[in-house]
Order: structure tokens, then sequence, then C-alpha cells
């Protein structure tokens, strides 16, 4: 079906088998999500009367560091404990065809036909502006359909991770050894966001370098207090007594975990695992969870709220035409777009309702 | 002094000196636009009662394709005519202590103690939003500033740069042959951006390669209308008589023009001066570029008053209060972001003013 001709009442019909739980609908949903069509709005509220409950964790990193095959890994392990996992690609460095994902997939495609694995890249380069909020709004999409677990793996290169890395409950930045330069330009960022690092291809040189520095970065930032728990490291951090680690939590907050895995072979896969379940107990039990959901629905509302009253806006007669006569002036330096502006949304909350 | 104290009395100061045409006032301007200082639309609108008519031309491409030596090679030249020169760089990929880019510099640094020239640097890896925004800003504060030439050099890694091309008249998008892959991955959307494409580094293996292939793609863009004039196109094209080219370009549009250059001898550099002047002529001979700043005053005026409304629902208590009672009732799944977020825009603009 042409989805450029989608009309409401399809639009009901793929919202009925979303609700039956159908993944082709919960396909269609995200294509009617991410495409904007008209109605998507009123969609997403009708497929979102449930609370959202999936446990979320975000992959992020520079490209060709082994995202992909991580999550491909971790999709295998959560499956094997009897879980349903969706899975989001955001890579806003391709082109909307998307080829250049598709090599990195294959593994994927291997699990993708598994009945309790969903899949969906988003190949989007050159999309103008909304892309972490339709990413967002995907992810929402995904978890009221009911999965256990959402992956979501986002090319880290510009701005759009930093605001991905906010709707997840667990954010993994891997890092390869090679790709040490942008690492370097990244770090100031990614310290921010970070609850765990993987040092993937940890078989390269340069990995235990890598791992150090990263350590090195953390401590840096955590200060002094830090010392002594950093102490408790070992070159490569083993997460056997989560409890223990999250007794120093409590106290300390989260000290990001510094990891080293090779996808290749499955080796760290396990820690991996480990480290993020250890994390997941903390963001549980010091309240830090329920205090990131609340924000992430503040910064929801207030973002679909923001582009209502821009939609408004731009739908204005009052505001296109005042708009219209007053560009000449700004051309002519007779006006600039700052009074010009100022002038349109004065008009557009007092006369435009 | 520390800007973070800064008022409305200094803030005119500043105002005063840049009218007065000093380039230390640009900066702390640039600066009040770039934190976007309390009252920094005020002193945008102050400073900018005048006609903007810089020559603006906008460099673009994959992190190293050599953009900041072009920029520089562009700049000397444009010097030695008597013109005054602005560069704003912006790489949206680097923290914002800008460590990444100081080697690049070297070259612009000779020529920076030129009265003539002024630069500024953006790197801005993490801000969050808002990025193209500000830099239309800052290029529109440095042409009322009266240079008669702006450079704009912004890394391609994501999707600001489409933007920031829309800011300018003449887009140059560089390549080098070594970048191959994320060439592909970027075709599709430079293709609509590009006036003038540079092949770079045009010494190395696979640079006549690169220039083959993105002919054929221009091309094949332009349908079979062009065919002919692409069999004009030698090997390099030459741009000896720029108004047989502007003649073909009135009947047909514009078709992207591709040149080899190499910034470190020097190579086409006289080329890529002419073919933007070749561009330039018929932005203005065609009315396209009437069109152009039309359309971009028209974005600038539509940007702020966009920006001013969130601002506004924002700061508005009626706006706060709603919000605060309702995002429980969208944790427990009794409301969406989306309920909450037209009742929250009903009230605004009814009556929150």
């Amino acid at each position: 079906m042409d989805e450029s001709r989608l009309t409401s009442t399809s639009m009901n019909e793929v919202l009925e088998r979303f609700k039956a739980g159908k993944p082709a609908a919960l396909s269609r949903g995200i294509s009617i999500v991410e495409n904007q069509r008209d109605g998507f709005e009123a969609f997403l509220h009708a497929a979102m009367q449930t609370k959202l409950q999936g446990r979320r964790i975000g992959l992020t990193g520079p490209p060709g560091a082994g995202k992909s095959s991580l999550v491909a890994l971790l999709t295998e392990f959560y499956i094997s404990q009897g879980e349903r996992v969706g899975v989001l690609a955001v890579d806003p460095t391709s082109p909307q065809t998307g080829g250049a994902l598709l090599g990195d997939r294959i593994r994927m495609n291997d699990i993708a036909i598994d009945e309790n694995v969903f899949i969906r890249s988003m190949a989007t380069r050159g999309s103008l502006g909304g892309l972490a909020a339709t990413t967002k709004e995907i992810l929402d999409l995904m978890d009221c359909f009911g999965f256990d677990r959402l992956l979501a793996e986002t090319v880290g290169v510009g701005q759009t991770e930093f605001e991905i890395a906010r709707a997840v409950d667990t954010v993994v930045v891997v890092l390869v050894p090679e790709s040490g330069d942008s690492i370097q330009a990244m770090k100031a960022g990614l310290m921010e966001i970070a609850d765990i690092f993987i040092v993937n291809k940890a078989d390269r040189p340069g990995s235990d370098k890598l791992v150090k520095e990263v350590r090195q970065a953390i401590h840096l930032r955590s200060g002094h207090n830090f010392k002594g728990f950093a102490g408790h490291h070992g070159p490569v951090i083993e997460v056997h007594d989560t409890a223990e680690l999250n007794e120093l939590d409590d106290e300390l907050g989260w000290e990001p975990l510094v990891l080293k895995t090779n996808a290749l072979t499955g080796e760290g896969i396990q820690e991996l695992t480990q480290a993020i379940e250890s994390h997941e107990e903390w963001i549980q039990g010091s309240g830090e969870l329920q205090k990131r959901r609340k924000l992430r629905t503040e910064v929801r509302i207030r973002e679909v709220m923001h582009r209502e009253l821009v939609n408004r806006s731009i739908a204005s007669r009052t505001v296109n035409k005042i708009l219209t006569k007053r560009v000449e002036a700004v051309l002519s330096g007779h006006a600039t777009p700052y009074s010009v502006a100022m002038e349109l949304v004065d008009q557009f909350l007092e006369k435009d309702q």
C-alpha cells in the first residue's frame, strides 16, 4: 500500500492491529511517525494509553566501532533470557536509502527472524531537524508495543546522540582503539552521558591504553573523592559482586564502568550484560530511574507543545500576511528579523486563535 | 572582563564600538550571540539597522578535506583584491575547547594579522540544538559589520551544514579522493546544495575518478536536457569565458561546476575564484540571489519567532503549573505527552499573555 495515501480509516486499522500486537502494524506505525503523516500525533496518543516500562539501553559511538555487532550479541542474550527485544538503529550520517548500514546488519538479520525480536533502522542523513524528537517518539511507540527491552543504537558524530541518550535508562558508549583522535574530540560530551564505556575490538593494539585514558578522564571528572573507588578497579573491571558496587554507588553516585569487549569472539559480552544489570539495579534502587523518566516525560511534553506552537504559527493567516509584507522591509534594512518576529508573536498570541 | 556579568550598559558599549567598526567589539558581539546572553536579540536588532550585502560563500565537506586551507587561500586572494573578509568556521564534531582545529589553523593565523581579515571559529560539539540558527545570526552580524565577503566553513558530517548552506549565496562542497565511502553517503544531500564541487588533494590517486563520479551524479540528477552542456566540460573545467557559461545558465539554471584543487600548491585556486565569480554573476543576473535572500530572510524571521514562542511558553506560569501536575498522569499511563501538550498549547494561547 502506498503510504502517501494513508487515510485516517487505514490509520485506525493500523492502530487496532498494533494494539493486537502485530509486528507489521508496529512497522507501519513507525513509518507513520517517521514521516510525520497527518494525524501521527493522534496515532501516538491512541497507541500510548499504557505505562511505558521497557528497559531502555542506548549504544552510541563513532562509525565502525562495532555497535551493531554488540547490539546483535546483546539481543541474542536477552532473548535467551526469555525477553522480547526491540532494536532501533539511527544513523544520521547515512542517506535515506541506507546502503551503508546493510553490511553491518548481516549478523542482525540472523536474529531478525526470531519472533521475539523487532529491528528497525533509520538512516536519515539530510532530513532537516526533528531527528531526535522523532527517534524518541519511535522509542515510545516501541515501548508501548510491549517489549521488555529496547536497544537504541546511534552513530555518535553530531549532537543527536546526546539528546537520544536522555531517552534511555543506560547509556553504553562504544569506543575502539584506532579511533583515537575522534575519541579525543568526543570525550567531553561523552563523559556526561556514559554510564558504561566499552572498548571494543579489544584484541587490537592500543586497547589497554584507551581503557586507561578513559578511566583517567572519568576520575579527573569525578574529582578526588573517587580516588579510593577508582583504586578498586583492575585493568578490566570484574563485576562479580554488584551489591558491593551498588553500595558504593548509593553513596557516591554512579561512576561509569569501563569494559573491554570483542564483538567478533563474544569476549566481554557477559561482563557487559552484568554491567548493564548493575547499572539498572542502581538507577532503580537510587530513585534515579524515576527521576530520569519524569524528566524525559517533561521534555517529551514540551517538545510536542513546541512543535504544535510552531505548526500553528505556520498555519496562521495573520502571521503569514504580516510576514509577506515585512520581508521587504528587512531586505532593505528598514526592519530586522527581530522586530518583525516580535510583532508576529504578539499578533499570534493576541488575535490568532 | 567576565562576560557572565555582562550588563545592558556594557552591551550598549559593545554596540557603540561595533558600529564604530572595532573588530574587538565584533568579537564580543559574536560571543553575546553565541552564548545567547540576556538581550542578545535586542543587540542583534540594534546592530542590524542596515542592509545586508556581503557576498557569502560557504565551504562544506568531510573532516580533513582541506577546507581550512582553501578558505585561507581564498581569503588571501580576496584581500589582495582590496576586499575586507570575514571568516566563520563551524565544527560541530569538536568540543568547545576546540583543540582539534588548532592544527588546521596555522595557515589561517598567518593571514589573521591582516587588518582586513576577521576570523572566528566555533567548535560546538555537544551544544544542544540551535547551532544552525546561531551560526546564521553570527553570519548576519558579521555581514552588517561591513565585510565585502563572508566565508563560512562547516564540517559536513551531520545535518547542520544543509541549513547553513541556505544562509550563503554560493555553496562550495570540498571532497577528497580517499574519503570515497563517506562521499557516497553524503552525495544525495550534497547534490542539492552544491553550486561548485571541489576535488581537493588532486595529486592523490583517485581524484580523476572522483571528478568523473561527481559529474555523473550531477548529470543523472539534471536529466537529459543537460547532456549537451555536460559534453562541454573537459576533464577539468576551464572557466575562461564566464559569459558563455552564464548564457547557458540563464536558459538551463545552474549546473554545479566540478574543479580539482591542491590547497598545498595553490593549484586550481584561480579557477575556483573564477567559478565563484561565475556563480555570483549568475545568481545576480538570474534573480536567484534576490530569491535566496528573500527566502532566507523569511526563514530567519520564522526562526526568531519560533524561538520566542518557545521561550514564552517556557516562562509561562500557567504552562508550568499544568505541566507539573500532568507529568504523573503520563507516567502512570493515564495521559500521553500529546493530550497534555495540546492542553498546554490551548491554555497558553488563550490565557497566558
